[in-house]
């Protein structure tokens, strides 16, 4: 059993605040990657798709993304068809990045984490290498 | 206002289903890359600590992640007192680790849009590279 208390300097290490939960939700991540690689907007119909939601999930995404000021809503018609355009707000785009930047760093550090295990694994096998 | 129906094979493109709600959520993020990193394991104590929660919160997520299958809790006594020990399981890091190649995967196509984006508005500056 590993005993060894940890240094109080780690404290809150692995507390991820920089994971604003506006945007770590999964269907609010995808809406905000698809509005990333679509700087010009996407239509509400094309974002359901691409994020394969429903009209109420997406409507619902919509909302909180909107009252955090990540987001932008614009209506307009096409004919007789009223269209609802959505796009990122320069905020969105400054603060996602922010925390695409966060995920970053937790890949990098699960990543050499989990070589390392590795590389311990194979010299407990007597493996070396060649 | 943009027009163009996207291509049919971007449907889902950006569902992100490898998103395990069970390893996604922030705090449950928090155990399991705390637990990358110490893979000898954590006292209950410690992991509190690391991540920043209370008793009862990590308690509820624990439950969630060993009804997943991707840790396990021992029992143990240290004099007087019992202690918790958590362990990641073989599943654990497997899922844990093909999780974290999501997340790279959608750090990368973040990353590549959004240069395109500032190579784009560069552009429209009349700003070209030296």
């Amino acid at each position: 059993m590993n005993n060894s208390m940890r240094n109080p300097s780690d404290r809150g290490q692995f507390a991820f605040d920089g994971l604003d939960r506006a945007l770590h939700e999964k269907a609010r991540l995808g809406i905000l990657s698809s509005l990333t690689a679509n700087p010009q907007g996407l239509l509400f119909t094309e974002l359901k798709a691409l994020c394969s939601l429903t009209d109420g999930n997406l409507s619902r995404h919509m909302q909180v993304l909107q009252d955090a000021g990540l987001v932008e809503v614009w209506k307009g018609s096409q004919g007789k068809r009223t269209q609802t355009l959505v796009r990122m707000t320069e905020e969105g785009r400054v603060r996602f990045m922010d925390y695409i930047g966060v995920l970053e760093q937790i890949v990098s550090e699960a990543s050499q984490a989990s070589q390392q295990v590795e590389k311990s694994m194979r010299a407990d096998l007597g493996w070396s290498p060649t």
